[in-house]
């Protein structure tokens, strides 16, 4: 079965929709309580198959909560922990997160604090989940403050990502992971963007070997950065690609305007953008992702009804470049992304306003 | 100064109440956001004069909540983490957890959970978190399921453990803690069994240089077998020597009747007297151990109201004995805790009866 596994992180990513998945998970199951947390998007197309592949767990109780960045709060924490207790689950039980990155992250915090741990295995059912949030131990529900501002890292026991669950994803919501598997290409691997240029027809319609490793790829990059930095205190910041702006972005039009791989795509186009300025990426590699972009129906610019200021306050630029918070994920060369920390205010938005104006060519 | 440290436990324990402990607190604070925790029965004494110590911090934000289990909840967990968050604190942030074993548990919890884990410094206030609670990493909260069912282990930066902060203590509270003392010796250490044996008097009048002491030999103690397992899975179950009839008698009698330790006390007989009827206990350490525990007024058998059955289904003994669940610590020779699996209901309650009648005596 196509497993990856990478020295220092500590399970294995099952890649696939065979029986040997099934009989895998079903194999750690086996005997132990089992809880399967879903979200009510998600489990009319996924939950009733897996929670068949259980089949030899002791106790099976099942969670559905609403779907949305809503239920990843104190209160779905409290509602996962509430189902465990009252199962008075023990600390053997085993958690499955059957779900976009929210039942993902939510589950995994859920799991690391129930008994002070317990195992959790991530299903992920988006394509932004199985390349990005379901890899790398980071768990986290939302507070008032901030998205992610109370979790855990929390290692799952395996995640399994299964490109055929991607099928019942809207047109949207798999384009937004499409974003993502750019980033793996432009910061991390040449030849995997390259090979995403050859294939994008493909991988837009979703046709299943060129997206599981398209998949197998982005997990592999990923799997790299956190083998060599777990808790993000250096290199795991490289994945952070495209995100100073992508994340201002969502914010800057209302969570829940653009998906994050939206934001994401326009901000991968601001990193390359700089980077081609201060001379440190040819500039051709710009007008490379530009066009993969498009062939992803992602977006190349922002809405005009952003302006700087509203970006900059969302950014929390000044203050991060006063207090010397700000860094910049750049591109020393196509694959190559390397941290910065003396862009400045001028220089961030030059490469804004050049690359917004190239996205109406 | 007088500084523990154990290997394999990666943090330092102060023991004492000069200048060094006070210069240490504030080197590792100097510079950083620091919110220091503590409860209403503890903040009168002891936060104004720790705040002081703390004059380089960044900024400083106190939070006294109510004294009590009930604060060790998912609505005090919150309370912590709006502080933190609401003051925009960062991941460098330092939390200090100022009181009992309460505002220890909670503090590190929301330490370990805020921005996925921030430094934390326990100050425990009382006996029992001096010796117990603040050594070995465990944090938690309560559900209505059981207690400290929700946490993390989350290793503080450095505990101070000073023995003059116990002055205040009231007499119940402070014997409590004696009683975890006294399982230190019983279970890990004879010298330091005979060391109380012949200090009694002294440790009962809380005399600073002989309270430190004690204080150093049980942390001593305990950081060696957290060494040697942290999360739990093994020798560390042998410091609930005397807890499992001790929690169940904290049920039996209702939650807050009886305080832990005294419940631990009776626990400990009940402990030795099992071991000395199965011949792997000398019969003589029984007797000196009820001696020691009365010159610490320390109580030696429970009331004749709690029967049998009762006690029985506190401890959920017919569950466990079933499962194979029932691990009971005994004794193998004073000092000598070891994990015996293989104890009956009737051996149990033939020892807890003999316990009770010596008791009388």
């Amino acid at each position: 079965m196509k497993e990856l596994r990478e020295a220092g992180v500590g399970y294995p990513v099952w890649i696939g929709n065979g029986p040997e998945q099934a009989e895998a998970l079903d194999f750690l199951a086996k005997g132990r309580d089992v809880l399967v947390l879903s979200d009510r998007n998600v489990a009319p197309h996924h939950l009733d198959g897996l929670c068949q592949g259980l089949a030899n767990a002791g106790r099976l109780e099942r969670l559905v909560l609403p779907a949305g960045e809503g239920t990843k709060s104190l209160t779905g924490f409290s509602r996962v922990l509430d189902t465990l207790a009252d199962a008075a689950f023990h600390r053997d039980a085993l958690l499955v997160a059957l779900g976009g990155g929210m039942i993902g992250d939510l589950g995994g915090y859920a799991a690391a604090c129930y008994q002070r741990g317990i195992d959790w295995i991530a299903v992920p059912t988006t394509l932004l989940a199985q390349v990005d949030a379901a890899i790398g131990g980071k768990t986290a529900i939302n507070h008032a403050q901030g998205k992610n501002l109370i979790g855990a890292f929390h290692d799952p026991l395996a995640v399994w990502a299964d490109p055929s669950r991607l099928d019942s994803l809207a047109a949207r919501e798999y384009r937004s992971g499409v974003a993502e598997v750019v980033k793996y290409g432009l910061g991390l691997d040449d030849d995997f963007f390259a090979w995403l240029e050859s294939n994008a027809e493909a991988l837009d319609d979703r046709q299943q070997d060129i997206l599981a490793a398209a998949i197998e790829a982005s997990i592999r990059a990923k799997l790299k950065v956190v083998a060599a930095d777990r808790t993000e205190r250096g290199r795991r910041t490289l994945l952070n690609l495209g995100h100073t702006l992508g994340h201002a972005l969502e914010t800057a039009l209302g969570h829940g305007t653009w998906l994050h791989g939206e934001a994401v795509a326009v901000g991968l186009l601001v990193a390359a953008e700089l980077s081609a300025r201060r001379g440190a990426l040819e500039r051709d590699v710009v007008a490379r992702l530009r066009t993969l972009l498009r062939a992803f129906n992602l977006p190349v610019q922002f809405p005009a009804s952003v302006d700087n200021d509203v970006l900059a306050q969302a950014l929390e630029l000044d203050k991060k470049i006063l207090s010397g918070r700000l860094r910049f994920i750049g591109l020393e060369g196509l694959g190559k992304a390397v941290v910065w920390d003396d862009v400045e205010r001028d220089e961030f938005f030059a490469a804004v306003n050049a690359a917004q104006e190239a996205g109406n060519g």
